[in-house]
């Protein structure tokens, strides 16, 4: 492979680029709510409001996102004033008269819905210990480890978050619980790698269960089974790229030789079946029985998992330096940048169909928000500055 | 144009075949569970069951068909029997503790959802009221009367079926309930058409209040308006179009021209927005002002708007005789024959993408099973019978 030194070094001058000139303007520009606080999330491919209703996930990754990048690159001002807008608008109207975090909100901060997960509480816990840290507050990074433990609770019976229970139910464990409970752990223990031990020995025997057969399952049986239905079978494969990475982070912390190659595999496996093959891109959603998944969008590429297989390929590159996963990225990265950037008006494309078409014209919607593509251009610029002289 | 008796009667064969030949011959021979009664629906393109868990809006739905053509086309002994399975496994397994209906069942009748909507209460209470009229049993008759009254209930008050209400919440008026309201109360009223002259006629002032601008809004504020959000904003055509013929059926009951003439108006306007100019077909989801719809699935075809435009289409060119219609019902008719029908393995594909091609293989799934393509092709043919000879 021809891939040198140079290559790296372009590469981390297009990822700042892209950051810095195209995506965080955007945000900066149309999201700031000048009147209620917070963001607006739902914004067209001009940045214009579609929707004045503020998602809780996306409210707190913006905080979130701001808040890092005032602590790990560069300490602007306006980028904490407006991750400080974020937070305050959460803290005043995000949690629920019983102490959950609401999944939508109005404008002016109203409660819409709440969802029977536990998602809104990471992600808001994510944002409180980030821009605690990021403006010194540590008051506020005490909040978010009693959040922690709450959220640690419901996440080991989900029974406490209001979700029935029912004779027929197959009980599934799902990927995303100790996935989100591991990256928010690496988030809230800074280097002290041990200080949930037990809580991440949990979350990684947890993970174990769900990969059979070179293959990651989404949902499985209480006693780690494949549950022979849609449910049952369902891949996820950018989900499964995401749990890649998280782990790959864990094995690096914990110097764990075996969790990097499961890790480094788990990647792999879920990008090498999830590839698709006709056009190019990684699919949505896959049934690991070899039927047709029963989601309507199932064949759909959608940008995050592209954003996740973009970092999870570099690290698994730097971590065992195997050209077959810088080939793996240099696919993603040629897909990517040509079919997601919106090179007119900033920020990417969400959604594309099978064959590579936008089909979903706007920039922010329920679930895309300031996220996945500023944290994985800053992910893989950090990881390539830290590495490239090793080279 | 050059439509005569002679292009109906070969219509009139066609949808005769396609019904007797591909689509009920697919269900008979696939669906029926002979272990625990009531039927599979979820099978892949050959039949072969994917997924045995029993979906109650479909097992409902089929009871109700199979009823149906018992009663109005055949008296096919082996029709009634698996009408007669379905409906027993429905009363032995589909109600819950608290008198309310299930979603899904495993394929022994074990619990495994409730929705906190009315559906699964109307296509139940819909096959009991059929099925007592097939099978001659007057019992079952007065049980879905007396589903119906606690249907009623729960339709004007969503917090009774558990439906959460906050602070910010618009309190949407959703289309779907005084529609499947008013399909309810003609199948329950049989020919008594003032049977439940006060809650149609509130129905009828419920529906009316969508219709905005010559535009069927799915959800509207309490007071009538329409919510400035993709939600409050979103139109989904083919909804609007069975809308339209449902109205239709009770102008004709009620001989009520104004109503009749709104009924056309409705599925005229809702067919021409929902049309695709650029790859034909009916597009799933709008948004009436303009911007992209937020569900990841708007722009896919699927089967069942398709089957409702075919019949309404039909329904208002023998009410009304204007040709207008008939061009809309010949367009619906290439298209729908074109890309749906399965000639391999009979029944029809549920689901295709903007430009036309099947993204989904299988024949019956969650939301798809033996319903649309059925009652589209018995209400075409018994519509054409009653009225070719007028022509």
């Amino acid at each position: 492979m021809t891939y040198d030194k140079n290559y790296f070094l372009s590469l981390k001058k297009q990822f700042e680029q892209e950051l810095f000139e195209s995506v965080l303007p955007f945000w900066e520009k149309h999201s700031p709510d000048k009147k209620n606080g917070g963001y607006f999330n739902c914004l067209d491919r001009d940045g214009s409001v579609y929707d004045s209703t503020k998602h809780v996930w996306l409210q707190g990754r913006q905080v979130w996102m701001f808040s890092k990048l005032y602590r790990e690159v560069q300490q602007r001002p306006e980028w904490l004033d407006l991750a400080a807008s974020g937070m305050k608008f959460l803290r005043q109207h995000a949690i629920t008269p019983q102490g959950r975090v609401h999944f939508t909100l109005t404008a002016d901060g109203k409660a819409l819905y709440t969802q029977r997960k536990i998602f809104s509480e990471c992600f808001y816990t994510l944002a409180l210990n980030e821009y605690a840290i990021a403006s010194g507050q540590t008051d506020l990074q005490q909040e978010a480890l009693q959040e922690f433990e709450k959220i640690w609770e419901f996440s080991q019976d989900a029974s406490l978050v209001g979700r029935p229970s029912t004779p027929g139910d197959p009980g599934f464990k799902t990927l995303a619980i100790p996935m989100i409970m591991l990256n928010l752990m690496e988030e809230l223990s800074g280097d002290n790698h041990s200080k949930f031990q037990t809580e991440v020995d949990t979350c990684l025997a947890q993970i174990k269960k769900h990969v059979i057969d070179q293959t990651v399952y989404e949902n499985i049986s209480p006693d780690g089974g494949i549950v022979n239905t849609s449910a049952g079978r369902l891949l996820n494969p950018g989900h499964a790229i995401e749990a890649g990475w998280f782990l790959q982070h864990w094995a690096i912390r914990l110097k764990d030789d075996q969790l990097s190659e499961l890790a480094t595999n788990i990647v792999r496996w879920s990008f090498d079946k999830g590839w698709d093959k006709k056009y190019g891109g990684i699919i949505h959603f896959l049934d690991g029985g070899g039927y047709n998944p029963v989601q309507l969008e199932w064949d759909m590429k959608l940008w995050w998992p592209h954003c996740e297989a973009l970092y999870a390929h570099l690290l698994n590159y730097f971590t065992h330096r195997d050209d077959a996963d810088l080939q793996r990225f240099k696919q993603t990265y040629d897909y990517t940048f040509k079919h997601f950037p919106d090179k007119e008006h900033g920020e990417w494309f969400g959604y594309l169909n099978r064959s590579g078409e936008v089909t979903h014209r706007f920039k922010g919607g329920p679930y895309k928000g300031c996220f996945h593509v500023p944290r994985t251009l800053w992910l893989c610029h950090k990881l390539i500055s830290e590495k490239v002289d090793d080279l």
